[in-house]
């Protein structure tokens, strides 16, 4: 049995949105799967009741504390050492959860994972894993957030972790690396970066494309050809992260003031919107701890929190974290 | 009299492009315009010809060196004295041009405009402004280019050269301008903008509105209001830069692919897809050296660059170069 602990407290639609998303996700995935609703128990059972989902597949694991959208990240998991996603992680470091999910607030999700769950020697921080829809396939572009100043060994850690989601979630056999640049050649580049070019170019593991450019990533591919994760320090990464999401609100807005009503609800047009909306991928995996945590939006919907839920599972069912350990932890991966 | 030098043998369409787009300026502009086609005299003749462009309003340039598009930037600089793109700048060193404009070899046209015009005291490279379509007016977002490692220092030159662009070009009485960084905080960032932020904050001329993110820019505004000017290293902002022209791609590709092709060629998503199209900003100036240069895109469109030279004549109507020697060169705008 899969078993997927969701931070049914976190978001700004708890615990509706986490509640409905696990009913939505039980409904949808395998039976072996598990999913554990962590919050206040009172709480999660009203919301059960609310909406007439029933216990199939699902489990109340109790967690007195909640930790808000706007606490600070550090002190509150330092306080809150009872909050639902303090607990969700326990659940995992102890051996009873292989996932966690949390809409909740980012930075305590982040603080907790790495104390609870640890890092990999080798990472400051986990590194925030997104997948940008592209017109081909969703390309995994990491960092999006928490290493701001990378050296390069970083940036290498970074190609490392996306080649493993990359083959155990995203399914693809043999991932492309891409490092983002401002030019093609070798010697385009920060400092940090021309020296990870030189170090990607040479590692007997990866495989490496070269440098790629904003442009690049959109497309799917460079000119060598497919792209399947976009490494960059997590400066660049969120700034490109919160621009393009901001095109979609952009494109929204032009929509609305440009195009006649029935042709904003054409179904082409909701095609393109859909597409366009990168919540569909589910949330982002934290990476560089040992163990599986994805961060939702706080806005997510339960289509959304499902689709976490499904990219969870199939972390767990492809063996993420062993994957992981026996390259970055071997003596674990032995024990 | 204003004249403006434009690159007649620059650009991927030259020389039709830029006769056409000369031809269209002059019938738009005010009368008191010259605009300067440099270029091989036979060859702008004979296009001049081709396409039943009278002379009035125009002059021809002789340069008998093109340099081409694919060609090494310095070497060719170096090695062609009388290209158009350096004979273009040399113009207006001599005193008898007020404004160039090129949409060839990039890194040419700023290599000769870095060793004819030469730079500002502070400056080690033109920065490269960038208007960028926001669902309000443009964003002026600079460095897009060269500047990849920048100190500090160099961010918070690069807010005043978008400042005086903005208020002479842009036409915004007070602009304002935002850092570029990954949350509003102060002590957000990685250690260049960090202490930016800090000396922005200080300086006594600028309006500064602190940092902004990825997703304030196509808003045209942050939670303080309106934004003018984004400031940011130029590796971040070219890989912006690039990024937006790609979705661009992407829409087109989708709209092609999902909307029926009545919907497709329907008025309002030409004017949406115009409105995404900045080449109709006409270029990209070339900030920090002391005279006006802009660059357009290779792909430039006779409208592209006619637009080019309308930016480049209202830079030169208000005085860029001389507000801008009076702040960074004193002793040159008291000669």
């Amino acid at each position: 049995v899969i078993r997927i602990a969701i931070d049914a407290m976190g978001g700004d639609h708890a615990p509706a949105a986490p509640v409905a998303g696990a009913a939505m996700a039980r409904a949808a995935l395998a039976e072996d799967i598990l999913i554990q609703l962590v919050g206040q128990t009172a709480v999660v059972e009203a919301e059960l009741e609310r909406q007439g989902v029933g216990r199939d597949g699902l489990e109340i694991v109790e967690a007195p504390e909640v930790i808000g959208m706007a606490e600070k990240p550090v002190e509150a998991i330092r306080s809150k050492r009872n909050s639902s996603i303090a607990l969700g992680l326990a659940l995992q470091k102890a051996g009873k959860s292989d996932a966690f999910i949390s809409a909740g607030n980012t930075g305590a999700v982040m603080a907790a994972a790495t104390l609870v769950l640890r890092l990999y020697p080798g990472f400051e921080r986990p590194a925030i894993g997104v997948p940008f829809p592209t017109a081909d396939h969703p390309v995994l572009v990491l960092d999006a957030g928490a290493n701001v100043d990378c050296k390069s060994q970083e940036l290498v850690g970074f190609a490392h972790l996306g080649t493993h989601y990359a083959r155990d979630v995203l399914g693809r056999p043999e991932p492309v690396v891409g490092l983002l640049s401002i030019g093609e050649e070798p010697e385009k580049g920060n400092a940090a970066v021309k020296e990870a070019h030189r170090l990607l170019a040479a590692d007997p593991v990866l495989r490496f494309c070269g440098n790629v450019e904003g442009r690049d990533i959109l497309m799917g591919r460079c000119e060598h050809g497919v792209i399947d994760v976009v490494v960059c320090d997590g400066f660049t990464g969120n700034i490109l992260l919160k621009f393009y999401e901001s095109v979609g609100k952009l494109l929204r807005t032009l929509v609305g003031k440009e195009l006649p009503p029935e042709m904003q609800q054409s179904e082409g047009m909701r095609r393109i919107a859909h597409f366009l909306d990168y919540a569909r991928f589910g949330g982002a995996p934290l990476l560089g701890v040992r163990g599986v945590c994805i961060i939702a939006h706080g806005r997510s919907s339960p289509e959304a929190l499902a689709s976490g839920i499904r990219v969870a599972a199939e972390a767990a069912r492809h063996h993420l974290v062993q994957h992981m350990n026996s390259e970055f932890a071997p003596e674990a991966a032995a024990s």
